[in-house]
């Protein structure tokens, strides 16, 4: 590690996942910004495209082929699926760390996430190797990771709203349901008719009930956690918003449980996980901007189906703040260092 | 009825659902507008409160006292729950039918219905006359009633989504589940702090987890489909948007059946409830302004769930919509009379 | 005219201003309409795009080709710019008149068109025949028109604000302002980043200050009436919302003159342009979805600026709408038919 | 000043300036939170009303005769207009310094001020005193004030982006132009239902054309910069979205000037004004949460108009932010400290 702290590269740079890593990181008191790379835009002042950089990142993307990623420390994937590992072997065989904020590293089964992503992984065997970069699950093993295959949006508020009910093995492994709605950030800074303003504001609909790519990834994690299969039917909506995502967790009870105790005491020791108080419906804005999941558990009326709300900024906690979490941990940094800021409310 | 349709009386009409039945009703070939109260607003021009009524409805708001509502054919009232209660037993026994588009003769179990709203009923043996305004299901005894209930906007979503799965005793009734997400003007048009924009816009949480008045209103609709007592979890949302309700209900099959065919043939003759194609995942925009139910139905993975999506506006369809579909079936009218304009897209 | 109606053909509608068309047009009581083209989407129904036409509308798009557009009666071009030159030759030849939404027959300046607009004219000898389809200028004109070139939204928002003042000749010519919001519809429905949800929601600000293509368009029709050319700043702002331009217009007064009077007399003769009373500020919403544009006029502090205020639907009034308003006209029809629908409040 | 820094109590802080207030500050490096009062809410935590500040700040609202403000350094009314005024002198007598967020000590003509705000002023001597906290043109006398005026929204947005043309000496002071629009948290967190979602969202208005309390406070800014009465309209408009003001000025440029450099030269020094190149369209996002005013200059089509657009976080710059700032400056702090949040995009 540098002495300026934690030299960093970003290959990508340009959506949301990179301006919001460059947000984060600009503002982190142990790393040194090192290079930015985007081919199509190489020579452009990163400040010129996000004018919120404007007198605090000097940086400009620069050419892929040019950038010294190989000096770095760490080097973050803000990218579209299929890229990292195309460049992950080269990096790592050099002694870079990586953390891919994409998908290519999340999912062991790789034939599973041929079928979903569409093409041939190009090294299924560092795929063995990665992390998944829960920190609420995989600390100790992050730390020591080469590769950090940071989770996806969904999976984070997903896996953290139902990991307590599954460990504790009091629900019903095969009816797990998750009904889960994101903001429009979520889609990515692409063209796309469905994601205009025109399209998508004022009104709200669900999308891939059929099938979704993040459904393999939050079955595999409560596979994990429960040490068997289980069934879980997850239903995205897309929700008039550009921040948040508020997943809404119901699992039939097989045993009674205090769940507001089994709650505080799971995440008692996690700084970026809040169990709200009993009663509580949190609102997605409470994250905004900040790397925080809260996490609300009910019992209505008694019955026997659990209902969890769980809210994290899709951008943060379910992206580039989870990635700084990831490097801090790495890095042996405080892993609260430059993940202090608070949401905007209102 | 009159010479120039049906004589309306409407009591309120200051809210939201007062102003859409105004926009229905100023378009319909078959009634007249005698008399809208509001004691707060009497000598206001409705248009004036609302100016996109300029130049279509001249009409002022009354004093209650000197609307002459007994000699319309109809009073609706568009009131806040508890006051048709107080007026529907000198109305009906002056001949003039009654439709609540609030919740004073929604639920036939008064003890119930007086824990929810808080207040002790002011007739209850008109709550055993009434009958429940939702055509799809009542068409038959609507066609007569002096006093319609008509129903509230989650329960129209929820139970036009559900029913044809209870009727046809294909699933779990004990474990029956409805995440619905309402857009704001649910709330009506009150000053409250959590409905303000700055709190409501680009946010997203549920309320009410531990119970809402929807519930027992709910679950009565579903109990008499069913024959038997059934068992819901229902966790309604606020979403950052006007209009529109999304309900996303989760059931778990108990038997095979061809759920797509059984959605056509249960709605093959309903005018406003349209089963979208298999795979369809309908919008809440699609119905916006328009008094229609958009349903699909999924069965995700070929698992024993069964999912479905059914989108409402909540004013129309939800409300005054719907209101005005009653008064049609009550009247002899075409059922589809003022009622046929096409949603806003985008 | 055919028995039905006018027999429409449409040219283009995958856009909004065709979605707009078709929702009114399927709603008029006086037209039928006959073919839809679209290479790219020959053959999908025309409700299958947008599921609010769905049971009204079983029309599929057909290739341009084949679709018969010569037996029409009135073709509209809801197109991107630059198509509709390319076809108005052949079809008024062949005696069918054409209403072009789109912006290929406004400027009669041939030149100052192929400058903003980017291309070569491809019929300059019809430009000078075509009529320029605002109807409180030129209704006589668009009632003879074979082309009849519809307005564009900001330009209809503006001159019907100015005008008044502009023909009582009492202010600066030199020195117009008009400050114009608008929504985002007014982008149109292409996939581009800067109107996505995630850029435009939550969010504000004037875009093509330097110039934009509507200036020379406001330009002439202010010209036109003033009977010299007159100097106008025009500074559009993309506003986060779907429907709806804000224009507020300030002109040095260099007589006095009573201003609410002006207006009302101006406009006392017209169906679509609604003179508030004095003191009103229009809003938007009050004409979403609806074929009217509010106007109010202030003279603050009893000093020498006129500030108005106008207030469209840039999909209605401002495109699609006033096309079928051009329509009626043309074809002898009640210049209201199909066009009576009110605003969606709220 | 105590060792843990500035120690500050809070009037209010149960509204928008408040809660940003605390965010800003549970972030600041040299301040101390003693005290926060709120007669309604005493005993309330305050992130118990604000989840955003869960785990940051354990401070309860306390009742305002017990909350020991005089031991402070520094008191922030962050209150409706009129509290300050009653409770200023006791505090500045017993040394304890002021920022006032809200509107009490912002008009030097105690008359006007009574004329708008609608009550008599309790201390007009403290009036007199009292220093206008736009560091940008105060810089020196804030440091010695005993009593803050924090400016207004809409006037640090209009005085910011206006006076390098008027110092400047270089415009037609007698038909300035301030055509600004605010998003919905400009009208505070109070329940009324012109600010509802329903009512806001999706449309546009212009309010108080005929006179808007910001007006006194804009010209005497502006007349104090140009050393002679000055006159100008201002209209505010309602946007669709939360934060953000941006305000489009025009001036008559009465001599040619170079007006880029002009504008670059008169913020060189200046920390948190953002000239943007020639050329640009700030938007309001790019200074959301951030204590920014970004500003650019236009002279369409080389014509006698400036055009100046001026953005800024009217809960930041225009409010909290900026008395934050003014705090800094009051006690020899770094002028950026705890100011140094970088705006969230998207």
């Amino acid at each position: 590690m540098a002495k300026n702290g934690v030299r960093i590269g970003i290959v990508g740079g340009t959506g949301y996942t990179g301006v919001e890593l460059l947000r984060l990181l600009a503002q982190h008191p142990h790393c040194e910004l090192a290079a930015i790379t985007s081919r199509k835009e190489a020579g452009t002042g990163v400040a010129e495209m996000f004018p919120n950089l404007r007198g605090r990142v000097a940086l400009k993307f620069s050419d892929p082929d040019k950038a010294g990623l190989k000096n770095c420390d760490l080097v973050f994937f803000a990218t579209p699926n299929g890229v990292a590992m195309e460049q992950a072997r080269a990096l790592v065989d050099g002694g870079v760390r990586i953390i891919d904020i994409a998908a290519d590293f999340r999912i062991q089964d790789v034939a599973e996430w041929e079928t979903w992503y569409g093409v041939k992984h190009a090294c299924p065997e560092l795929v063995a190797e990665a992390v998944y970069g829960l920190p609420e699950v995989n600390r100790a093993k992050i730390r020591e990771a080469r590769i950090v295959a940071n989770p996806g949006c969904y999976p984070t508020a997903v896996q953290l709203g139902m990991l307590p009910l599954i460990e504790a093995g009091i629900v019903d492994l095969d009816h797990l349901i998750a009904d889960a709605k994101s903001g429009v950030s979520g889609a990515g800074r692409k063209a796309e008719v469905h994601t205009l303003l025109a399209e998508a504001s004022d009104n709200f609909k669900a999308y891939s009930v059929a099938g979704h790519r993040h459904h393999p990834e939050i079955t595999q994690g409560l596979t994990r956690a429960a040490g068997r299969p289980v069934n879980l039917v997850f239903v995205p909506h897309l929700t008039p918003m550009i921040r948040g995502i508020h997943a809404t967790l119901y699992a039939r009870l097989t045993r009674n449980s205090d769940l507001q105790a089994l709650y505080e005491k799971r995440y008692a020791k996690e700084a970026f996980v809040d169990v709200m108080p009993a009663g509580s419906h949190p609102d997605t804005r409470s994250v905004r901007g900040a790397n925080f999941c809260r996490v609300a558990v009910h019992q209505p009326r008694g019955g026997d189906i659990a209902v969890v709300l769980s809210v994290i900024d899709n951008l943060v906690k379910g992206a580039s703040g989870q990635a700084v979490q990831n490097m801090n941990i790495m890095f042996g940094l405080p892993e609260t260092a430059g993940l202090e800021q608070l949401a905007l409310i209102p």
